[in-house]
């Protein structure tokens, strides 16, 4: 069967997913589309969905009798009444990061889900797609034996003004927060933020460098460095050290070359090619679960768990070194 | 629009391109069959293509209305009737190496199709899709100069018995032969083959290692290692000097590790990993092609020109280390 | 001129220093030997110093005539009041780790050097003359603009039982703490220490691995991995996190193998193996200062301040997370 | 015993050979200095070695009887007769390459020195003394089986007008032909040279690149690059191909960076640098068996057959393709 699929929100990101759709992956079509500003959902119709239907209201998209499921690619704020319209609606939903902008509002989502009693909805968190991570994962679950630390990096060449110090949390942390309890298959417990002097290119209501350190139920520790403003590229790494030995995620393909004095390979600069190919495999991941009626992959607890870990880490930004508690409750039985 | 798509061959590779169709290419459908053993082709029916036609003949199938594209994959004598036919239908044909068991034989489809007057015929020289290679390229178009020299090598950790020294030529260096064409957009002029001592887990019939010198019209010196019994991994070498500097295909994406007192990642083993993804990419570039009425990628006349070098290069194993002569016909100029 | 040298401590590092002078260096010998086992220090006279007096007192060789320079290669709780003799004799010392036991005995030292007015002291902190550091140094000095953070690690395979919590500091991340001064030209001004849970192969009175945390009075952020139970082997990492980018320790020259169905290099076991070039440097500066009746290299402020650091580290190793703070006296201007 | 070294030819590399024995290695000294140009001498005298006698003629240096051990630094034409001088007086003798000018000048060598009946020359073949090449020829012996292929490589950023094509051989590939033979421990059958295009930046008369093909009595296949107008940097490569794995000389040891956008580590561009430690090595070597009267390392055989070798070679770059045969008269037991 082709799952027939609606699109809220037809930014750069909602357009990317629309022609994935469209022109990459099997088994679904976009069937309808939905945009606050009208003119560019049909801009996308025009460009990549011909048959269709540009619908005024999101509600009315997901509401609609020939949507299956939905891609939840609008401005934040309006995640988690479109999710929950969704739910509602019996019909899976992948969401675009953030899951809700507070950790009340994904725990309303988580809420909703377990009462409806089927996994419908899927977090974008990408990064658990990507062959790296997921290489990492089997090397970590099957060579290095149990993980005891974590060091890891996420560095911006450069921010704009309007980034500001929480959102190295909200925005850039966010992923490890992810990756990292999926990797290790564990739960935060607490938080700490240590910052060394500003880096002298960071502006001036930014405080950038720092070190995230965060402490999981099974006792690892984990440093992840947050540099914005390192300069030289967009570069992610981690490192997992367990008891027999380590595993490193590998760098991005790059041809190696003997050039000008240096044994060089090029470094990325733009975030959005790091992790390009794991958008593909996460919305085929959503699309064979929707073809069943239900969700796979990151879920809408992973989605209230990583709110509930940055708000954690935004306190212990301003807590002067001190650790931070995170506690979660229960886990529905749905996530286990 | 989708295009409709004729399967012939159902073993092993005809029922992944059918898989890969099915299941995780946009914008085509399986839905024709055929195979010498039409219980293969139903089995690949009921597995993959519900919907889809089992032919008894392949003939059948190329002639039939709701066949929009052909895939051959049957046993490779077959290959040149097959794609003759789907040009005579004007129908695009992806075919698997080789495009003809002789020179001859591609030189009839390369006549037939340059009659035709458009391109129908894409074959399966996957690497040019591997994005190794692709990175590769572009690196030897912008970065290094022009190439003076290649070293490459094609290593296997063991070949069967019925393996003979031919196909290291035929089989193996068959996908050096058409990549490094493409890579330096140039033409083989000279083959020569050079000889180490055997080693000794080639089999009694086999001479392996060896070392295969081709000289380009450019001026371009590559040597090519093939070791089929080299015993520690399937391996695939490549290296490019150019005037300002060198670039290397890079390796497989492994994760490294600190284990055992070795710094280390694995090395592949099985020769169906290591191109795994390019096969997704060069069957997409069909489809897009093929839904245009036409064909894209490797091209006949490429898989004619790999048929005479490999010609050369096997004349040259016995050559005892003289230089044998490539020469081909006047391109056609549907192939400029 | 050629130095002559008294040995004082004829243990594994005593001999092999002698070793050193005597078949190695150009510059020196050595003529007097000393150990509290007399007959120790004859093996080393019969094995690589004929004409070498041997002496029962250490103060004795100190004093003797012909001695110009003295190694203290004895235990450690005798650095001090040997060095401190030297310093009276105004003859240049080398002296091993630790140049004294607490931090106020090589208080006591520098300030008896200082009050001598010339430098005469050595301290044996090899790593300041690895090829790798030195290099390292080079590039934090010229090419990745001013430092911000510094992620490290000191890994053994394993420890022997008498191995406690405190000796992570004393004996293995004292090399740390001095080399990464040198390497940032900074100060400390406060340790932290976060432990993760206990390794599993970490025997019962030991809590490994830990992490420490260094802040310097430039704003430098530093984190230490100490793991002396990592079982994979000796393994010390160092990357430096500038303005404008990083700069990472190398790894050991290794022979790259394929091998296995891996891609691997050995990684060192013994920590013997690692540094050993280093020795000869250090040796060789100390050497040519003392041919100018001298000392250069790590200095006993040096020393002092390492003993200050590894003080407050332990401390912060019972502090719960909290940050211990490090303050020095004023520096003499000897040491500027 | 302290050596008594008497240097012949104070240019560059006696100059420096001269500093390493009396300031870096232990168990020499420079106590007679001859030059063509007696000035030069006296200049090293008066910088290095104050004591040592300046000889107006190479030929009393020799004979003088303070004189145990003599280095041979002059110019390649005066190599032979002062090499049989120094045999004939009995002395050990290092000689910078070319051991002589001609193949039958260094068999006249061989044939004092197995005259005399002890060893006493050592040739300067440097290569077998970097800690890379040791490390390899340990793995060859002991990790990857027996050898079966070489692939090397030998590059310079760029050579002057001088430079013409059969120099690339007698002082580039020099080095590979000796140091091959004694990682493989074998010899050379035949060779074989094969020209791509010139490179754009080669001078009008040298024909550059080149790649070198020597075969081995064992049936060693090795492929050497030769490519002295590289532009990228000095940069000398060899892999081994054995029965069950690969070895690969290290890079030199280089300071990964993380800057402008590449992953990134400087390649040394002046050959000076690359085995610059090695020297320190050979000397010590021929320090320590003078003392005993004889000489280790590189022999005169060694030197002849790399005589032998480089004139095919030669011959081979004249033999459009052809393999040039290799022949070694009987090699006296003194060499074995």
């Amino acid at each position: 069967m082709t799952v027939r699929i609606g699109v809220i929100g037809t930014g750069m990101i909602g357009r990317d997913h629309t022609r994935r759709i469209q022109q990459v992956l099997a088994g679904a079509e976009v069937v309808a589309l939905s945009d606050y500003n009208p003119d560019a959902a049909r801009a996308v119709q025009a460009d990549l969905a011909p048959a269709a239907q540009v619908y005024e209201k999101g509600e009315d998209l997901i509401a609609a009798p020939e949507v299956d499921a939905i891609l939840v690619c609008s401005t934040g704020a309006t995640h988690e009444p479109y999710v929950l319209a969704a739910i509602a609606a019996g019909k899976p939903v992948f969401c675009e990061k953030p899951l809700a902008t507070t950790a009340d509002g994904a725990k309303r989502i988580v809420d909703a889900e377990a009462a409806f009693g089927r996994r419908l909805v899927q977090v974008g968190f990408m990064r658990r797609y990507d062959a790296g991570y997921v290489a990492l994962k089997a090397a970590v679950d099957s060579q290095i034996g149990a993980p005891i630390m974590v060091h890891a990096a996420h560095r911006n060449p450069t921010v704009p003004e309007h980034y500001l110090t929480p959102m190295a949390i909200h925005d850039t942390l966010i992923h490890e927060i992810d990756v990292l309890r999926w990797l290790l298959n564990d739960d935060y417990v607490s938080a700490r933020v240590l910052f060394p002097r500003k880096a002298a290119r960071s502006h001036g209501k930014l405080r950038d460098p720092q070190v995230v350190v965060l402490e999981t139920a099974k006792g690892v520790l984990i440093d992840v460095e947050i540099f914005v403003n390192c300069h030289y590229g967009y570069d992610i790494q981690c490192e997992i050290v367990g008891e027999d030995g380590i595993a490193k995620l590998p760098e991005p393909m790059a041809i190696q070359m003997r050039l000008d004095a240096k044994l060089q390979n090029p470094i990325l600069t733009d975030w959005k090619d790091r992790f390009v190919d794991s958008y593909d495999v996460e919305l085929n991941d959503f699309i064979k679960a929707a073809a069943q009626g239900t969700a796979a992959g990151p879920s809408s607890w992973d989605g209230y768990v990583a709110a509930i870990t940055s708000d954690a880490c935004v306190a212990a930004q301003e807590a002067d070194g001190e650790a931070v508690a995170i506690s979660l409750p229960a886990r529905p039985a749905l996530y286990n």
